[in-house]
């Protein structure tokens, strides 16, 4: 195989566009010199764009856990009660997070590649009055399904007095996102998924009913302290020193959703979903969530007769392509494709076509071209209507 | 479209190996120091396997053409007789180099797709029996033939005393190259094409037989003085400044190179090659060249119902795929595909997905999916003869 050639596709750490490389490779700067200064106010309004909102968008250095866990350790007590709606092994781990701070956790868990019924969010807000966050994912990473936030968020704030925390760290950036319109009080993302950045930074906005709370909060905590965040950000600056490189990165890639045009990501988002479901589904092999329920940023696929692992195994060997499994019950059962951030239509025909071969290495009785073919006409069906 | 996303697939220059940037941009060095010697004398053995001998291969600052004329001013003097197997623009661009010093040419001018008949060179050169040099094209970059330099040489030496000079520049590193033992006198080679380098070294390797012809030449030449390149290279150094990043490339190159394995790496061409083929056979494309006459680098297809420029200028425009079009009197007539150097058998399926796409854009009626389906068959058959 050819040295040196990587094909990249889980869901997240995404490639990296080589001018944000570049970027990422500026000189470094002093950390309270006025260059950081202007980088950050430069960012500062830009990043809202993204995130649909009004408020602040903080940035603090860490993985996506980092800034979920800081929206734990914000908004929650020790013994207040919470709800975590649990989609798959990221819901899962904000009932982990809210364990180790001694917090209540109510689960509504649904069969994994499905999304929560904002119905059933309903009716556990009405058992439960002493609720006071509920936590939701709005990309469930290891499932690929999109939750339905703005009903989530609708819920709870027609039934409760809760405030909602959304993961969006598998998807904001690649997917249409209104953190204000819906109503969503804490929305955490991190660098390394459709922000086309290497892990590192974590993105944190909060709404004025969460900065309420936040502020009656006297809780324990120094680096995960938002306050700090907000009151180093209006002065352009950061509570400790930030990841700069990451920063210079992070410039590029907002100049780069302003070169493509945000809508236009979240389109092109949605047509490599399209594409790769057809694909999928003209292969006769079946996908884990209906097309109600699946995101724009990454596809499981759930093979009933042939190996996932053995697949995935085959694709690196041959082609350095990386795609990803299951995680926990799913080890094994599934195999999940990232389409998201640094990647385009052309990649997703060039996985298809790769895997095509896969399949026949692994024994899977497919149509060589089959999948392409369908991905290829959902292309041409979705350019003639733009 | 995705911005920063670009699809390099002309015949070169091609794109770069990422670890390949990455050793281009260590800090510079001084030209004269210890470490360039050790650079150039880690590089001489290892760069002697790719052209097949036990000659030095001189490495000069310049474009490939440099390389072409170097070859024209040590071996032939004003007023000499020189043959030049015209198979395409750069055959024509040697008779352009001998014009400009003055050197009378013989041109054997074959149909642009075909390649040299090594019988037809025999009755020249017995008709001609003052020719001095035979220069030759290896793989013809504008029409995707790759000439029997092999065959040629042996009808050179059989049958005259002359010297043959090879281009080598569009396919040497991507295709078995014998230099001693087909008996070639002069080898010449770019950094862009198969060596996966950008453009701005040449590589120049000398027979024996040649060495005593540019020994007794006393033209006036400076830069471009084979034996100031020979002696300095004795000493593991250059007779003027190198290009440095150029050369770090280079060693990592060969590491490659040498990762991979040459045997491998001329397989991989050959492979792709084939896929192509396939591919646009499948399509009912006609293809320029046969079978036979094909390069493992590039190919060339001449389409007869469809704008090969309006195929190209939409492939640019909708996925950043950049393909050639044709040269002098072919211009707008066909469109060649690079397949060399950092390409792999995942990105010729990805170039065949987009391609039709393409097809279908400009009218041209072809069924999705057909083509890569038989560059898949042609994958899955070779990979079970390994």
């Amino acid at each position: 195989m050819l040295p040196d050639h990587q094909l990249l596709r889980i869901p997240g750490p995404s490639p990296i566009p080589p001018s944000v490389t570049r970027a990422m490779s500026q000189p470094m700067i002093g950390h309270r010199a006025q260059e950081t200064k202007n980088l950050l106010k430069d960012i500062k309004p830009r990043l809202k764009r993204v995130f649909g909102t009004e408020q602040d968008v903080l940035i603090l250095s860490g993985s996506g856990t980092a800034g979920l866990e800081t929206a734990v350790a914000n908004t929650v007590k020790p013994g207040e009660e919470v709800l975590v709606l649990v989609t798959g092994a990221f819901g899962d781990r904000f009932t982990k997070i809210c364990d180790a701070y001694g917090i209540k956790v109510h689960r509504l868990e649904v069969t994994w590649g499905e999304a929560v019924n904002p119905e059933e969010l309903k009716s556990i807000l009405i058992k439960h009055p002493n609720i006071s966050v509920v936590f939701s994912t709005y990309c469930e990473t290891s499932t690929g399904v999109l939750n339905p936030v703005d009903k989530l968020a609708k819920v709870v704030h027609d039934h409760s007095d809760a405030l909602i925390v959304v993961d969006g760290v598998s998807c904001v950036g690649g997917v249409e996102t209104k953190m204000d319109e819906w109503d969503i009080d804490i929305l955490v993302t991190g660098s390394q998924k459709a922000f086309m950045l290497p892990a590192g930074l974590t993105f944190v906005a909060v709404s004025e009913r969460a900065w309420k709370v936040i502020e009656e909060n006297e809780q324990s905590r120094f680096y995960f302290n938002l306050k700090k965040y907000r009151d180093s950000l209006e002065e352009d600056s950061t509570p400790f020193t930030p990841a700069l490189s990451l920063l210079f990165g992070l410039q590029q890639v907002l100049n780069l959703f302003e070169e493509e045009g945000l809508e236009e990501v979240y389109r092109r988002h949605s047509l490599m979903k399209d594409m790769t479901r057809a694909a999928i589904k003209a292969l006769g092999i079946p996908l884990l969530t209906n097309d109600e329920a699946a995101s724009p940023t990454v596809t499981a696929v759930k093979p009933e007769d042939f190996d996932a692992e053995a697949l995935r195994k085959v694709l690196k060997k041959e082609f350095g392509l990386s795609i990803a499994g299951g995680q926990q019950h799913l080890k094994g059962r599934i195999f999940r494709i990232g389409h998201m951030g640094y990647c385009s239509p052309a990649d997703v025909l060039q996985i298809l076509g790769i895997l095509e071969i896969g399949l026949i290495k692994v024994g899977k009785e497919v149509k060589l071209g089959e999948g392409v073919k369908a991905a290829q006409e959902i292309y041409l069906q979705q350019e003639a209507q733009v």
